[in-house]
C-alpha cells in the first residue's frame, strides 16, 4: 500500500483505520452482553436499510465502520457472547483473530508447496502437533503413510473421505459413482446431515445411504450395522463406507468405535470418524476415551473452529493413507507444474480437498496453540465440561425438568416435564428475551432442549444465570 | 475477552497486540519489495525451524509475532508484492483486510438466515450490487428466480453448477450420478482443471468429460461442440453440461458465449460460465464485451479474490434458477429447523454450497466496494489492462520475443524466439533472482511465458522494470 492519491488506502490510513477496527473489536467484546444474543430483526430489515445502488464514489472508512454499528449489529446473532448456548459453539479468541488478520494481510495462496512453502509446512507441523495434543493414532502423522490437512468444515472432510473410499472401492479406475456395483454407505440415524449431503454430491444417491438404528444413548448399534451389511451383500450391493460420530449434533452421542472399527476391518469398509465438536475434548487425557477405537479408522476430522478457540473456518482432517485421497483428487495441468512438485519431496495440499486455492489457515491455529499452550487449552475444556455437568446436576435435582440422556461432555439435553408445547414455548420465549440463546432437537420423538457450553468466555455465572432464567421463564409459562 | 488471568488474552492485551499486528502489516507492505517474490527456501526448511513438540505452556504474543519474521517470512511467496506477475493475481487491499478482521471478530455462522440475518442479507445485497457493477444479466438478481452466493472458490462454484445440472437431468429423483444414462460434460481443452475435478467428485467420471477443440485464439470451437454432442447422442449418451470460460487460465482465451449459449438452449444443456479472473474486467463498460451471450447461461462465477482487491476466499456464484441448486443441496435436520426458514421468507445459504457453516464474507466485499466506489474499481482495472497492453506492445516491438496470442485483457503470453529451453531457463533465472515472479504454460505445444498484471499495487515502473529484467536476463542466457 504505497502512498498515492488514487483510491487505495495509504499505509498511514491503514494504521489509523486498523487501530480503529482493533478498538471497535475490543469495545464490542466489552459490551457483548448488552446485545440480544439472538438477533431480533425481521426478514428483510437489514437489506431495507442498505442503499439499492452500489456507490459510484468511494467513501471514508469512518463512515463504513459507523455503519457496522448502525446497520449490521442489529442483524448479528452474537456467537461470541458468553450467553450463547445454541447449536455447537464456534468459539474465537484474541490470538486466533490476530493470526487470521496476519493471514489476510500476507494474502498467500497455498495450493502448491511452491506458492508459499511456509503455508504448507506450518500446516503439516501443526497438524502433527495436534496428533500429540489429542493423543490421536500415530498413523495420522505425516511422517508415515498418513497425514492431516485443514479443510473448511467437517462437511467437506466427510465428502473427501467418501470420495477416497468410493475411488478405492472402484479401484481408482473410473472416478465414477460406482453405481454399477451400487456402493452402500452407512451412518446412524443420528449422524449429521452432512453425510446425506456428501452421498448426494458424490453421486452415490441418498437411496444408497443406510441409516442404522441407535441404542438408548443414541449411539449406533453395531449389531444392526452387521445385519444391514449382510442384507446388502445378499442383495448384490457393495458396502463401502461407514460414517461414525464422536459426539452427534443432536445429543452428543458417541458411536462405539471399537466395535464399528472391527466390523469395517472384517468387511473391508472405509471408516470415517466425525469428531467435529467433541474431538477437542481429547486435549484432556481424562476425556480421551471418546477416541477409543479410532486406530481402526481410515479417516478422522475435528473442528478447532468449534471448541478450540480458533475462528471459523478450520477443520482438521486426517487420513491413514494419504495416497488414496490424493489419487482421487489430484489433477496436474501444465500451468501448475513445477520442480518441487515433480521431485515428490513436498506436499501440495490442493490435492487433499475440493478447492484449488487455499488460505494460510494454520497461522491462526498456531497462534492459538502457542498462546494458550496445551495447559491453557486443557484448563478451558475441562472448565466447560464441568460447567455442563453442574448444569446437568441442577436439571436432575429439579422437579420440573429432566435429562433426556446423561451428558457425555459439554452438551446437555433436557426437557420440561410438561410436554412438547411448553418446551417449545420455553425456547422461544428465552430466545426472544435476548438474554441467552439455545436451540432444540428431537429425541425419542420428543421436543428436547439443547444446552451447549463451549463459548470462549462462558463462566460459571453465565451458566447459573441461564438456569435461573430457564426456571423463571418456565414458571411464567406454567402459570399462564 | 473479559479481564481474567487464566490464559485468555485480556481486552487490554488485545488492543496492544492488535495495534502491533496492524503496525507489522503496514511495515510489511512498506518493505514488501525487499523480499524475494518467490520464496527461496528448500523443501523441509521451514518445518525444520519449528519445534517438534507442541508447547505445554502458553507463550507471550510478542514472541509469536517475532517468529513471523524469523520463521515464516522466509517461506512466504509474496502474492501481494507489486512484482508478482505469476498465475493469476490474488489481490488484497486495506479495506478488504479490515473487513475480514471484523468478520473474524464477530465470528458468526451464516448457515441459516436466523443464525445471523445480517450475514445473509448483506450478501444478497452486495451480490445484487455486483449485477449492476458488472452489468450482468438481470436474471442473476435475487429479486426473480435467480440469485447469487459467495463460495470459497470457482472450483466449488463449478462443482455446485454441475451438481444442479446433474440433478435437473435426472429429474431430481435419485441424487445419483446419472451414469445409467451416462451424463456427458463438455469443456474446451483449455478449461481449468477444476472441471475435471468436479466431474470426478460428482461421480460422473472423467471418461464422460469431453474436451472440445479450440481455435487459433484458444477459444472453444462451437462447430466441434455441436459435432461431439451429436456423436454422443448417437451413442445413446445424455449430454448434460457445458463449462465455458471467460478468460482461460493458460492464455485468457474467451469462449464464444453467444454461439455456445445457443447450442445449449437447442440441446437442453446447462451452461456454466467461469469468469474467475477476467469477470472483474466488466466493471469497465468498455470490457463488458467479454460477457456477451452470458444471458444464455444457467450459472456464472467470478472471483473478487483474484482481481477485485478482496482477499481470498471470495467467489461470487450466480444461478438463473436458484430452485435447481437448492433442491440439489438442501437437507433440513431437526436441529436446524426454525420459523424463519419455514416461512419461506428468507434465504438459507447453506443450501447453496457444499459446507454447512459459512463466514461473514460479504463484509470484506462491501468494504471494498464502498471504499473504492465503482469509480475507484474502474480506475484500477483499466490501469492494469493498460499496463499489460503496454507490455505486449514492447514484446511486439522487440527482436527476440514474440506474442503467442494477442492479450484480450491483463494476461500476456509470450516467448523468446530461441526455443523452449531458453524460455524455461529464463523463467527459472528470473524467479530465482527474487526480483519478480512469473509462471509458464504450454500453448501450441510450446513452452510459453505468462505475464499477469493485476496485483493491487503494481504500477507502471514495476512493469517497465520487469521488462528490463526479462531482456537483460535473456541477453545473459543468449550469450552464455
Amino acid at each position: 500500500m504505497p502512498e498515492e492519491k488514487t483510491f487505495h488506502m495509504s499505509l498511514e490510513e491503514f494504521r489509523k483505520n486498523g487501530y480503529a477496527v482493533i478498538d471497535w473489536i475490543a469495545d464490542y467484546y466489552n459490551n457483548i452482553e448488552s446485545f440480544p444474543v439472538l438477533s431480533q430483526v425481521k426478514p428483510g430489515q437489514v437489506r431495507a436499510s442498505l442503499p439499492d445502488e452500489p456507490p459510484v464514489k468511494g467513501e471514508a472508512f469512518d463512515a463504513i465502520l459507523k455503519d457496522i454499528n448502525e446497520l449490521i449489529l442489529p442483524g448479528v446473532t452474537h456467537w461470541q457472547s458468553p450467553n450463547f448456548f445454541a447449536f455447537f459453539p464456534a468459539n474465537a479468541s484474541g490470538p486466533s483473530i490476530l493470526g487470521e488478520l496476519l493471514s489476510s494481510a500476507l494474502g498467500v495462496q497455498g495450493m502448491l508447496w511452491m506458492t508459499s512453502p511456509a503455508c504448507t509446512e506450518l500446516e503439516t507441523q501443526v497438524l502433527d502437533w495436534l496428533v500429540d495434543i489429542l493423543g490421536l493414532p500415530e498413523k495420522f502423522r505425516s511422517g508415515g503413510a498418513g497425514g492431516g490437512v485443514i479443510q473448511d468444515t467437517a462437511s467437506s472432510a466427510t465428502l473427501c473421505a467418501l470420495l477416497a473410499a468410493r475411488e478405492r472401492a472402484t479401484d481408482y479406475k473410473t472416478n465414477s459413482c460406482g453405481c454399477d456395483g451400487r456402493l452402500i454407505v452407512y451412518a446412524s440415524t443420528q449422524a449429521h446431515s452432512s453425510i446425506e449431503k456428501a452421498v448426494k454430491i458424490a453421486g452415490i444417491g441418498s437411496e444408497n445411504l443406510r441409516l442404522i438404528d441407535v441404542d438408548d444413548k443414541f449411539a449406533l448399534r453395531p449389531d444392526a450395522l452387521v445385519e444391514q451389511i449382510k442384507k446388502d451383500r445378499q442383495a448384490g450391493l457393495a458396502p463401502c463406507f461407514v460414517h461414525a460420530t464422536v459426539g452427534t449434533t443432536s445429543s452428543n452421542a458417541m458411536d462405539p468405535l471399537p466395535e464399528i472399527g472391527r466390523i469395517c476391518k472384517e468387511e473391508g469398509l472405509w471408516l470415517h470418524v466425525d469428531g467435529a465438536m467433541s474431538g477437542t475434548a481429547a486435549v484432556c487425557p481424562e476425556y480421551r476415551f471418546i477416541h477409543n477405537g479410532l486406530e481402526l479408522a481410515d479417516s478422522y476430522c475435528f473442528n478447532p473452529h468449534k471448541w478450540m478457540f480458533t475462528n471459523f473456518d478450520c477443520d482438521c482432517f486426517y487420513v491413514a493413507d494419504r495416497a488414496a485421497l490424493i489419487k482421487t483428487l489430484s489433477i496436474l495441468p501444465e500451468y501448475l507444474r513445477n520442480k518441487a512438485t515433480e521431485s515428490g519431496a513436498v506436499i501440495d495440499y490442493r490435492d487433499w480437498h475440493i478447492p484449488l486455492g487455499r488460505r494460510f489457515r494454520s497461522l491462526k491455529l498456531w497462534f492459538v496453540i502457542r498462546y494458550y499452550g496445551v495447559e491453557g487449552l486443557r484448563f478451558h475444556i475441562k472448565r466447560h465440561v464441568d460447567l455442563a455437568r453442574n448444569f446437568a446436576k441442577w436439571i436432575e435435582e429439579s422437579e420440573n425438568f429432566g435429562l433426556v440422556v446423561p451428558p457425555p461432555l459439554n452438551l446437555v439435553c433436557f426437557r420440561h416435564k410438561g410436554g412438547d408445547s411448553i418446551n417449545r414455548q420455553l425456547v422461544e420465549k428465552l430466545n426472544r428475551s435476548g438474554k441467552l440463546y439455545l436451540t432444540h432437537t428431537t429425541l425419542n420423538g420428543q421436543y428436547t432442549i439443547r444446552f451447549s457450553v463451549g463459548q470462549t468466555h462462558t463462566e460459571e455465572h453465565h451458566v447459573r444465570q441461564a438456569w435461573q432464567r430457564i426456571q423463571e421463564t418456565a414458571g411464567e409459562l406454567e402459570n399462564a
